[in-house]
This record gives structure tokens, C-alpha cells and sequence, in this order.
């Protein structure tokens, strides 16, 4: 048997949003390793090995990943969302650099997903409609001055901007940093959206202006999503819950 | 029969990487309405009437698709990828607004697709494992001095870039001055990533330096992405084709 290694996204949390191709080399594997919510979300079968563990041992579970796979393993790496975008993929790769080069001869393939952004921007509407940028607002893995120059060249840009990783209970200041720094910058009236859990049973979609924007509207589990200058709110006065938000593809000359 | 629009992306082009809940919305749709070759890759079937129509008339596909659901029709618009980048959703949401009001009582959903950018970033690593950002650098709909501002920003940011339609027959020029324009900017080892048609028949991937890109190496149905400062090539001897490409996930302090 000769072993392969495939790095899959099984997207924000809904089964309908799996690709078909992620969902046959689940059906295909003979061991799963990943964080432990997203290898639950994989059900248990005869032939199938389960590998959950924790949160930031990315390198350990890739390692080990990659072992099973010289072996002979049919290894899947889960990650939510898109494999590539702040999930496992760069981490096995890191690994794979790291380690023996007979690695580099195995089978090794990236399958992507619906990531968080794409979800939560179809959510509201079109708000990622137009150029944007996507920023890791976790600074365990870069300095907390390069996510704030980031920040101000992207407002200077005029991006629309997907945030991952807004707030956890390790990091409970940066977003309120982030929220002052974004206000002074694109004033009050600017769109931001905070989509919660995502095509979950916990989902919650908030639009506000950047004015109302407090660091308590996000956590772990919420995507944030600020509008450029150009960005537009569509009310629906006969509709319960949030209005649609969108970018236009063009910008006045 | 109570009528619904839904804005849908169909992938980049292999059907194993449609969702289930798109390839649902499909089956169940009436009409079907968007460019020619996207809606021509849904089969035809009895009680579907399918609506192809050409490029750049985004505004009166939008209108018609609005109208037949408003008249009671369960209507599908397709976009190749995720239909809220680059794609139909922003026109969908323009011609709504500028509507009639009875258009926003419609029961109006977005389901999201793989982008061509997470096609191809899976396909060469994960070029796009740390903070990025998306342009088009098409200028029919900005002017070509935003797209310039912007590249420069993105540079100073050491943001990871994808473009979108980096170069077609009626734009042969603007690409080129791209890459002089990256080269300066990035120096000529900064490593660069042509992506045409991936997960079709004709897909191709080349990984090359800044030294060596040419204009001619992209056209409509290419992906470029362009690495940080950060990014990595992992060779592979004993492989056929392109090495891997990564981003690290963390940047040095």
C-alpha cells in the first residue's frame, strides 16, 4: 500500500459546505490528525484511525502526520475553514522543510475549503465585492507593531478587511487597539460586520458602523469583516435581522 | 410557489469541488442565469430553462434574475468560484439597490464557492498561510493609478498578493508594467506563481522568481499570486513539476 497525505478544509462548520473531493478522502483515509473539535466533526468507522490533539501543536500533529504517511498511511489533515488561510497547511509544510528529505517524495496534496471569510461574506452579502486584504490579528506568531502597519496601509489602501483570530481570552486587549486605530482612521461611519459560528446552530450576524463597535462583539468563533470607504448597507425594513452589505466592483475614477 | 434568488459559485471548474448545498440549489432551481460557460457547465434538464449571457452585461443578468424572482421563479446565478469575489454578487446587490423596494422583501441567499485564489494556492503549498491580500488588477471599473497605489501599499505592508484577471486581449499592456512595477518594489528573487486553469484539463502551475516573469505568462484564465518577503520554495527532486511554495505562519520579531 503506498501512502499518501492529503491536507483538507472542511469549511466553517455546515456538512452542506464540504467539497465532494475533501469528503471522499475522508471516506479514503486511514487516519485523521487534526485539532480535536475539527477530527470530531469526522465520524468514527471501522478502518479509520482518529488523531485528535490540542490547540498550537501544529508541528507535533504535522510531524506526525507526515511519519504516518512514509509509513504507508492514507493520512487526512483537517483544518476548518481553508487549509491554506491561518490553518494547517503552512505548518506541514514548515515540518516538511524541517525534516528528512524523503518526504519530499511523498505523495502530498492540498484540497481546499470554504474558509471563514467567504462564509461570512456571503452571510451579509458582497462586502469582499472589490480588492480587499486578510489579517491574523493573533499576535502569538508576529509582532503586535506589524499588525498595526498592516492595518494603517490597508485603510491607506482602501481595502475592504477580513480579521481572523479577533479576540481570545490569551489576547482580551489587541481588538479594542484595533477597533481605536480603525476608527481614527476610517471614521466613525464605516461598515463593519461580525459574523459569529458561521453555518452553526450558534450562528449570529451583527452589521454596525465602526462607531458602535465595542472588542466584546468578537471572540474565537467571529469573523470580522470591515468595508472600505466605498462599501454600501441595503436596509430591508420588512426583513428580521441584518441588512445586506456589499463592496461595488467599481470605484469612481 | 414563492420565488427565490440565490448567488451561487460553482468553483473554479472540476465538479468534486462543488458544495453539496450549491449542486442542491441547482437541482432545485428553474432558471438558471449567468455568463455562457459557467451556465453551460449545468446539464440541461427537464423544467429548467437555462439563461447564458455574454460578458460585461452583469447589470441585466442581474435585473433579470431579480424579476424572474420576484415573479415567483427559483432562480440560480452562477459565478465560477466564490460568487462574492470578483464575481456576480456585487452586481446582483447594485442592481437591488437601485431597484424597486419590493425586491428587498425577496428571499435572496448567497452560497460560497472555492475562489480560484484557494484553487490555486492549494495546488502550489500555501503561498497564502499568512496575511494577504486579493486585487484585481483589471482597469475597466478603477482607475489603473488605484491599482498602482494599491501594489505599493500591499509591498510596504509584506503582504502576500493574489490578482484576479492579471491580463486579457483588450488589457495587453497593464500586466507587464505589474511586474516591472512588483520587481522594483520586491527585488528579483521574490517568488511568483502562474496558476491557469486549475482543476480543468488545461490546468497549468509554474513557480518562478520576479526575474523571470514575463507578461505573456498570464492571461484570463491565469492566477497570479505573488509570495511576501516571507515566502518559501521547497524543491522536489525526484518530482515532476513545481516545487511546493509556502508562507510561514509566523514572522520573525
Amino acid at each position: 500500500m503506498s501512502g499518501w497525505l492529503k491536507i483538507v478544509g472542511i469549511g466553517p462548520g455546515d456538512g452542506a459546505m464540504i467539497t465532494p473531493e475533501v469528503s471522499q478522502a475522508l471516506e479514503q483515509a486511514t487516519d485523521i490528525v487534526g485539532y480535536v473539535p475539527y477530527v470530531t466533526r469526522v465520524p468514527a468507522r471501522d478502518g479509520l484511525t482518529r488523531h485528535p490533539s490540542d490547540n498550537r501543536v501544529e508541528i507535533d500533529r504535522s510531524r506526525h502526520a507526515l511519519e504516518m504517511a512514509a509509513a504507508g498511511h492514507r493520512v487526512v489533515v483537517v483544518s476548518s475553514g481553508d487549509p491554506g488561510v491561518f490553518a494547517m497547511a503552512a505548518a506541514v509544510f514548515e515540518t516538511l522543510e524541517a525534516g528528512p528529505a524523503v518526504w519530499r517524495d511523498l505523495d502530498i496534496t492540498v484540497l481546499p475549503g470554504i474558509t471563514a471569510m467567504l462564509a461570512a461574506a456571503a452571510r451579509a452579502g458582497a462586502p469582499l465585492g472589490h480588492d480587499f486584504c486578510t489579517i491574523n490579528l493573533s499576535d502569538n506568531m508576529k509582532p503586535w507593531k506589524m499588525i498595526e502597519k498592516r492595518l494603517r496601509l490597508a485603510v491607506e489602501a482602501d481595502f475592504a478587511m477580513a480579521f481572523y483570530n479577533p479576540r481570545s481570552r490569551s489576547r482580551p486587549q489587541g481588538f479594542g487597539r484595533v477597533l481605536e486605530l480603525l476608527r481614527d482612521a476610517c471614521g466613525p461611519d464605516r461598515l463593519i460586520i461580525f459574523a459569529r459560528a458561521v453555518s452553526t446552530p450558534e450562528e449570529t450576524l451583527k452589521v454596525i458602523t465602526m462607531a458602535k463597535a465595542t472588542p466584546e462583539m468578537a471572540d474565537m468563533r467571529t469573523m470580522v469583516i470591515v468595508g472600505s470607504s466605498q462599501t454600501r448597507r441595503i436596509e430591508r425594513p420588512n426583513h428580521r435581522g441584518a441588512p445586506f452589505v456589499y463592496t461595488p466592483r467599481s470605484v469612481p475614477g
